[in-house]
């Protein structure tokens, strides 16, 4: 027997069956709003991977055992989905149609050191629409709102706050107030909530040359959030004004209103200006997403948007995506039984086999059945019926069909969890919330 | 701008939808069966993937850029999914319910040379049934009716024919003619379809040391085919007789027998007693699958009866089971031209955006055209209607939806590809074979 291999998770069936529903409703949100499905292969050239330049320890290359040697074969496995989706463009810009909206739901891997929330190989579901040469401010708004209807559908998590920034606001407000680079600026602020104040003023003063009064300009604007339009008026209130902060504020505002629409009781899109995002390439609207009880996994989805997502020499592709960290949110929720299946198969009715005479019968009953979209299975061999109902109960399977085997008998139905039986019909049906298993959530996790 | 790596085949957002059409009705047709979804990680240790001895030149390996000396990454990429289901059970043996019926569809990786219907990444489907200890030879029978149950339902793609044989038949039958090393003929025998029948004969003399008796007996066997229980008369009136050659009859007479209830005109299952799979690792029941016009990409699904899928010291288990190549089946019919999308994109209705003061409208009929279930854009910007419409017509989105936004005015919906124009209530719904994208099929193949 072979140890597991850390940062490798692999579920158990019934553990698949909650990612199976997640992501089937990620996907049926995604094409209900017009996202076409995108596969990329696993595995891109080395050097398209590494220009993005940060993450080159992390690399899983990849070569032939047979041939290490073959020139061909400098490649490794994808870290994310917006380099390979990007390369994919530029490969095949003359047969997309601009702008093009893809959803992208795949494993990548990174190899990081395993540790809680951190995994070598994990599934991300990114939305991204890419233009060519130009990209309306209208789709940062389309992302934010399919994202907020697929998270706002995923009523048995734990509460999720998608938060929205914009970098222009903060640059501008930045600007504003008078300081001489931005882009120091930024990145200090982005780790406002692990540094802590007192840290981050240090920084601001030592690291990006800020004044006092700077600092707790800066500071107070990364205090402001808020689910309606009101962090205008609060932003506008620490008198700071600048072309490009008017602008950022309104393409907020843009934001936070269409998506008020999504919001539940345990979903809610808010503006937060602490929100800055580490990477440099976005310019725009910037997403992250808290789930409420694991604020130590960071944002589980993430996202913005980037005038240059693709280019070379003669084109340039802007887009505006968001990736979501179906792993990285789930793991924890199934390892701490926040989240279950309501049974481990996907088997609704065992049909029960009298004798082995009886099969052809059977096998017409389970036919039926699943003509009716009802799983099912024939015991696979006549056994007392003690022994079949065990084999269903094991399963978890909720119903065992006994057949009218005999003149003139009945079809009954044993409801194995509610230990009832009665006469049915031929084409009897389970209730709906049994035909398929379902995810139960609202668990003992906090 | 990237070249493309050879061998590791992408797909256009049109053809995508094909392969979705197909894995969805897969796992449709295998959990209505009662099949559970398994996924396994990418990657196993390399002494897993080497145990089988026979293609470590195809494998690749895969370690951490930034630091390839780590002890613990002597790991590879999965070339198939069975070794990797077998690890899975042994590894949870005591967390799974034996018989345990698992379906797996994932990509998998070989270092092949790239030609015409070999690939470097590729998708498999695969269905087994292990037992813990023993395994009743009904699960031959029941895998058998799965996949055939799931390619006859496929009716878009070309004739298929699933090919099923017995080695008991066929090593009872080489025992019963007195060959002093049954081990050496099947493999011959194996390549009869390629090799032709001279050279066949020759090295069942040369290098099996058939006499020219028992070489016609070998010949004859493999010239038997039958898509009912007609081959056993006919293997019979060869006048051999073994024990094991009667349990290989009598099991693939009820495989035969069982499933023939799901022949169609363009699929059927049959006695094909030339199969004899090269694999060694078969005890009873075997599968291969050929498609119509596509003979030379060999077997797109094959499998069959194994008394040791996994083992360790103490525990065995027993499996049968059947894999399907997606994308070895998919790829020649989507590159001529064969299987096609009935549009590049899920979205079957754009809204007309009259102007930006009617977005709210507009989202609202939009958002409830995807409640009933019709995924449905709005138009970006308020364009002239020619345009918006062009929008919609180079994406191939069927029908574009005039809203009632002036006071007395009725919605309008525009059949793109009929011209046509008409009236329609609020709650208007494409016809069901618009709703989602279709598969057309029967193209020009041949």
């Amino acid at each position: 027997m072979t140890a597991s291999l850390r940062g490798f998770p692999e579920l158990l069936p019934e553990e698949r069956i909650v990612e199976q529903a997640v992501t089937d409703h990620l996907r049926s949100t995604f094409e209900l709003h017009g996202f076409a499905a995108v596969e990329t292969r696993a595995v891109e050239p080395l050097e398209v991977l590494l220009r993005k330049g940060e993450i080159d320890k992390e690399v899983y290359s990849v070569r032939r055992l047979g041939d290490p040697t073959d020139g061909d074969d400098r490649i490794a496995l994808h870290y994310d989905l917006t380099v390979p989706f990007a390369r994919y463009v530029l490969e095949r810009a003359d047969k997309l149609q601009f702008p093009f909206r893809r959803y992208q739901i795949q494993k990548v891997w990174r190899g990081e050191k395993p540790q809680a929330g951190r995994y070598r190989e994990f599934t991300q579901a990114d939305i991204d629409v890419v233009g060519r040469e130009h990209l309306p401010f209208e789709y940062d708004v389309e992302v934010a709102s399919v994202m907020a209807a697929a998270l706002s559908g995923l009523h048995y998590l734990p509460a999720m706050r998608l938060q929205v920034n914009n970098r222009k606001l903060i640059e501008g407000f930045y600007l504003g107030i008078g300081a001489r680079d931005v882009t120091r600026v930024m990145p200090i602020v982005d780790k406002l909530e692990r540094d802590g104040t007192e840290v981050t003023e240090k920084r601001l003063r030592d690291d990006a040359g800020l004044e006092a009064e700077q600092i707790s300009k800066v500071l107070a604007l990364a205090e402001i959030y808020a689910t309606d339009a009101s962090f205008v008026e609060a932003v506008l209130r620490l008198g700071i004004a600048h072309p490009l902060l008017s602008e950022g504020l309104d393409e907020l505002q843009t934001v936070i209103d269409r998506c008020s629409a999504f919001a539940t009781s345990s979903f809610w899109v808010e503006a937060d200006l602490s929100i800055a995002r580490g990477l440099d390439y976005y310019t725009g609207t910037i997403f992250e997403t808290r789930m409420a009880g694991h604020e130590t996994l960071g944002s589980v989805c993430s996202g913005g948007r980037y005038e240059s997502l693709a280019s070379d020499a003669k084109r340039r592709f802007p887009g505006t995506g968001i990736s979501l960290g179906v792993t990285r949110m789930l793991v924890p929720l199934l390892q701490s039984g926040y989240l279950r299946a309501s049974r481990k198969v996907p088997t609704a009715v065992l049909v029960i086999l009298p004798s082995e005479d009886d099969r052809a019968f059977c096998d017409q009953i389970a036919y039926s059945l699943r003509a009716r979209g009802v799983p099912a299975e024939v015991s696979t061999s006549p056994d007392r019926y003690g022994e079949q109902l065990g084999y269903a109960a094991r399963r978890g399977i909720p119903y065992a069909w006994f057949p009218a085997v005999r003149e003139g008998s009945r079809n009954e139905v044993r409801d194995l969890e509610r230990r009832e039986q009665f006469e049915v019909a031929d084409n009897w049906t389970p209730p709906d919330s049994d035909v398929q298993p379902s995810v139960i959530g609202h668990g003992v996790d906090e």
